[in-house]
């Protein structure tokens, strides 16, 4: 079976079979199993375990051939010896793919075992998904078979993690973060089914809008670099590439197994397939919110509005370092504008609707940008005072784009209520951030790409 | 009166005239009265309006002179045109320092009546704080005299800040992100009282171990200094310096008054005076964080101790990027380590405890780190599993540390539970972070003030 339509039938199965499934909470087979079922997976579930009858309320059966139904997708949770037969049967049993929670595989030298399930799976039709992973997880079909926290968000957001332990510890990350995803693909040691194969089916995938991968080293650098080029064109790739250091590459060459490659040889290859490299975990998701928006790219004039001049400043020290052009708005703007601040606020660029700004100001100055063809992307900043409410302003600058698509992001300073109107904007899907660094640097990302794009087109 | 007899006052007054106290809850001159209330100032407090009797349950006083009794801070918010004949009244009335909230001075270009407010206020013996400032707040007097938000968590940091906006805001951000200030003091047009002054007071304030200013322009270069190198020698300045690109610099000149300066004049002389520059607001409070602490420097020699191999990898490349140098653990340390990890741990640093490291192993790795000689900082890394409590481990983290002045800083990825443990971290004196890079960096602004400290003494 190819890998895409393996991957399909991974992402929307009709049946699952849960080979280890366990009626011990805590344990891994118990774990996954509840997280399929709380999550509301709509298909069919088989708990697989020979010495129970029934787990967690479904009924349990001997082995998979047992089950005397179609399963597409196999999970395995059971010690790496009792792997291989499991496979076996699992082929037999005509099991489109399986996915092997398993470790003690590769990643520990037990390389001749991954091998050999690998080749009985393939010789039989069939793909595999790790080993050593922590399970794989779909918006679109309810499916959240991992052993990480069980209420992920949906958005759109596809993330591949070659780390298990940092994947799910990022998985309760996006939950705290209200970061939404459309799918979490652990690849553990990759044996079968790899990044490449993964950013394929994304690129076709139609509730992914962006594409995050956690990367230590890659096996076969060229398909991996085609896959990312022709994805990239598409939607946008973002790397969180770690082991670039001497030291790290050493750590994560034992970690996983797999070869980190040097820095520079990484940074050109990403760079020409149009890769956006995120340098921290935290930029890297900033990032994928901003990506995740629905914005078109009409070019880089960029207008900063704000209710705080010191803010203002900050930003326009970040558009420079990050070369985003702020324009000079014409006489003709500027007089539209001037009706949105007191006479002591500005017009130039920075425009700086003061302190007493309200929340028709920003809705008028937001829309005015909108409206102008001298303005291609807005950077909306603003301070919290005594005299507004975050989440009205929040709502405000949300209704005032709606049903726009010039690429509007913000920064918001302030306490908690003001941390409600950045959840608030970013459910509505305006990217918003607690700082103004962050919001112009996520800008600066999707003007990158897009300028990557356009050249490459 | 000097600078720093007059911040003395300004910070630990033993009574405060609020003149301009309103009874109207949203008027700035009902919410600096309620701060101060409400914070649990221990002083006289005397609201000052000649329309009133009674403001928040206190007798009201038409004039400061009237209240007949020794007045150490007249906090002023009244209209710009009706500040001079108070400073009269203030003189005569002895009063030792005036914190003048009224914007519509220098900053819109107003600067006769401001420089006459000074000079009268000077010529009487007496210091002026601002104007065009939201307040100040000091934690050992129990004093939040802003019309900021009134919860200030107790700390070791004094926050200066040039931007009222920003500084109001940032009000906020600390509460939500659990930081603790000594003091925050806006400075705003710093017609009398500057920068340099208050870098001056809090060397010698006992409650502040790190000073964080936001500054946008400097007036007198030198003075800012020559404050800034003794008392960098003494405890870390960490500079927010915005302003730095063409547009930022016209920005802030419009903005406040005060010329920006080119980044590159900046940079020098802060570099050489010891003043940390901050990239980020994110950063420069990571910083603070880090050195509100109460390590001691011992040396660079550093581990990583991990219960996830990604995030020691990422750690791994922010250390040489940051030029942490990690060491290779002797024998003898290597030896004592394997005790606190399963056979496929690792004692090469970074120190992986893997995904099964329990509290009591996090325990053991650290102290016994902490005892060796080979070893003068640690940076502890944990991913959250669905074996372990966060918090338990935060809490363990931070007993295992407690009475001993070794830098540990720690990263904590996880949900909900994980945002508890870095609070609790924190709380113990323990800087704690929501991502490897941000605990790496942290720990390199540590390094590198005590090796500039160390090269200067």
């Amino acid at each position: 079976m190819s890998a895409f339509k393996a991957i399909r039938y991974l992402m929307s199965p009709s049946s699952i079979a849960v080979v280890g499934a366990s009626r011990t909470p805590g344990k891994i087979g118990h774990e996954i199993l509840k997280n399929i079922i709380e999550y509301g997976f709509k298909g069919q579930v088989y708990p697989v375990n020979p010495r129970a009858t029934e787990v967690l309320g479904l009924k349990c059966y001997p082995s998979v051939s047992s089950i005397g139904k179609p399963v597409d997708l196999a999970i395995i949770v059971i010690p790496a010896q009792a792997v291989l037969p499991v496979i076996r049967d699992c082929v037999k049993s005509k099991v489109k793919v399986a996915a092997v929670i398993t470790s003690g595989f590769g990643e520990v030298g037990n390389k001749q075992l991954e091998a050999e399930v690998v080749k009985t799976a393939r010789e039989g039709g069939m793909r595999i998904l790790g080993p050593n992973i922590f399970g794989v997880y779909c918006a679109a079909s309810d499916l959240n078979a991992t052993f990480g926290p069980k209420d992920v968000l949906k958005g759109s957001i596809a993330f591949i993690t070659q780390s298990g332990a940092l994947g799910i510890a990022l998985m309760g990350w996006t939950i705290t973060e209200k970061i939404g995803l459309s799918a979490i693909v652990s690849i553990g040691n990759k044996a079968d089914l790899d990044d490449a194969d993964f950013i394929e089916y994304f690129n076709w995938d139609n509730s992914t809008r962006v594409i995050l991968i956690y990367i230590e080293g890659v096996r076969d650098g060229r398909r991996f670099m085609e896959a990312a080029l022709e994805t990239s064109i598409n939607k946008p790739i973002i790397a969180l590439k770690s082991g670039v250091s001497k030291r790290g590459m050493v750590a994560a060459s034992s970690h996983t197994g797999s070869l980190a490659g040097s820095a520079q040889v990484y940074k050109a290859a990403f760079k020409q397939s149009g890769v956006l490299i995120a340098s921290t975990v935290s930029q890297a998701f900033d990032w994928a919110r901003m990506f995740s928006s629905n914005f078109k790219f009409y070019g880089y004039n960029t207008v900063i509005i704000t209710n705080g001049g010191g803010v203002g400043v900050m930003a326009s020290d970040a558009c420079e370092k990050l070369s985003i052009p702020l324009i000079d708005p014409s006489e003709e703007l500027k007089n539209k504008l001037r009706r949105f601040m007191p006479p002591f606020g500005s017009v130039k660029n920075p425009i700086d609707l003061t302190g007493m700004a309200s929340e028709e100001d920003y809705k008028g100055a937001i829309s005015t940008c909108l409206s102008s063809e001298e303005v291609n992307a807005i950077i909306v900043l603003y301070c919290e005072t005594a005299v507004t409410n975050p989440v009205m302003i929040a709502k405000t600058i949300a209704s005032s784009i709606k049903a726009q698509d010039k690429p509007v992001v913000a920064s918001l300073i302030g306490g908690s209520k003001t941390q409600l109107a950045i959840n608030e904007l970013n459910y509505r899907g305006v990217p918003a951030y607690n700082e103004p660094y962050k919001a112009v640097d996520s800008l600066s990302a999707f003007f990158k790409w897009n300028k990557w794009r356009t050249k490459s087109y």
